[in-house]
């Protein structure tokens, strides 16, 4: 796995807000600090200077609110073949950490239909156990419709630019991938409590290949203040 | 399906808050849009005209903060006979648009219990394959508890004002499909980013009916800035 | 069930910000209440009093932000012998009335990689069916290699200070509540409008035991404002 970012991501820093009008001589400032633990605004403030007449009076008003909203789609590069699980723990605590998210969510799902994520326990011989659970549950090897390429076409907008034969040879056989993707579900939503996500000792956040290998990507959001 | 919004909708838009207080002749405007792209909030900001002393001066403050949710029950109307699968992408979308969210969320939940929500591709094969799936797994020629009518009773809180027996008139035998929504799932959150749902190429946000044909309705949330 | 809320609970309340610089002998206020309604900043401002020159003008400036972040690890003490259901709609409707939380979300997560949580209807036959349904489907005795304690190590990070025996001693056999835990789903997220859940009548928040009798916390988060 290498998980780098890729290009399709976003970013929006409530913080970077500014707003200030200066026409004062003197600063007196209060502490921005001090607000800081218990409020996601803050507000300082250069107050006149007592000079006989106001005429130098002056009001700078800084406002910085710390909402904030980052999305990355995070290239897992080539993944295994079949069933195969990665554990997205610390991808998304570089996320939190990066974006200084103290008390809000991390959103993370499922970009493709034959993806899935879900959260437990990251133990290799348990993710063993699972990828054959999954494959007897829902079996590959099946007269799924969804298989039978000769009757299927490509949808008609804009999603596929070839032609039907090009659709036909590069379209797996995945319907049962299709339906383990369901039964894991696509997406799931972490609290994040003083800087850390509030899983549990054993828990990790697990990204499942239902159809590999294939180039895939993640979404994660992370949010709050 | 006929997805018109039911009454039982409420949004809540920070961006309508307005405070101002003007004493001042003249209006020296910070441009507000040029905070637009990197913040929530924008202060605009009647200064001071220099006129002597300073009796004349204003200060006119406007706060705007586009931290934003807004909740719709949109009725899906009469849904297809026993499993059947809804897309709400255009759904989902036209909130997104109407409420101009550009970096947030849309969170889609069942609000019944035997509906369900997920992710996948609506592709009608593979729809048909998912419902022959379901069933099989979870067949509904089964002596579930759950069904046995007779010895049940309505709930003894206020959710249910007739008698007991027009209660079990009433009362489906769908088991099943209870079973099938825990499976399935009840909630999708889906990151906004840059105006768009971060859906891939094929995923579509699918409302499934598991106790069909019925009125149905689905929670569509749309929050951020 | 004893729902006391354990002592990893955290909260940010932006509410709780309020700056004010007051030089002024007269305060003429804005009245606050009237923007409640339609906004999450509120600005009270205590105008100058005209009184010949502008020495004695003020500005008081009250910025409140109502956007509010609250997690807790509610206790739920110690659950049923193999798999059971707790109802949380109590317990997510007090901490939303708790921190008036007026429109927003509630993110429910199980903490445990053997529990679960979905939403259905909470009727004890169908809570019965649910039992006996998912030990059909993941059946306890089966050659799981993840129960193959004698060829398992524990984590080689800190998350496990004793010995490998004690390690294995203490080790359940519960790879199949592992993998109902996959199915079943980790977090729903439930919008809040109007300081209520938006769930439909027979809808509960389910916490679902799957390795009982043991000691369980639930994490639940509210935000909005």
């Amino acid at each position: 796995m290498h998980a780098s970012s890729s290009s399709s991501n976003c970013s929006r820093d409530s913080a970077s807000l500014f707003v200030s009008s200066t026409r004062a001589a003197t600063a007196r400032r209060n502490s921005a600090a001090a607000f800081r633990p218990t409020s996601n605004i803050y507000l300082r403030r250069q107050k006149r200077t007592s000079r006989g007449y106001d005429r130098n009076a002056s009001t700078t008003t800084t406002i910085r609110c710390h909402q904030k909203t980052s999305y990355e789609t995070v290239n897992l590069g080539k993944t295994q073949h079949g069933i195969a699980f990665t554990d997205l723990n610390n991808i998304c605590n570089e996320m939190i950490a990066k974006n200084g998210i103290k008390n809000g969510q991390v959103v993370v799902h499922s970009r493709h239909t034959t993806t899935a994520v879900t959260i437990n326990e990251y133990e290799e011989r348990l993710v063993d156990d699972a990828r054959q659970f999954l494959l007897k549950l829902v079996p590959p090897l099946y007269p799924y419709l969804h298989n039978d390429l000769h009757v299927r076409f490509p949808p008609d907008d804009d999603r596929w630019k070839g032609t039907v034969e090009e659709w036909r040879a590069q379209e797996p056989l995945n319907a049962h991938s299709h339906l383990i993707a369901m039964l894991l579900g696509q997406s799931v939503t972490v609290p994040i409590c003083d800087g850390k996500m509030t899983l549990g000792t054993w828990q990790s956040i697990l990204f499942v290949e239902l159809d590999g290998e294939r180039e895939r990507t993640v979404g994660i959001q992370v949010s709050g203040e």
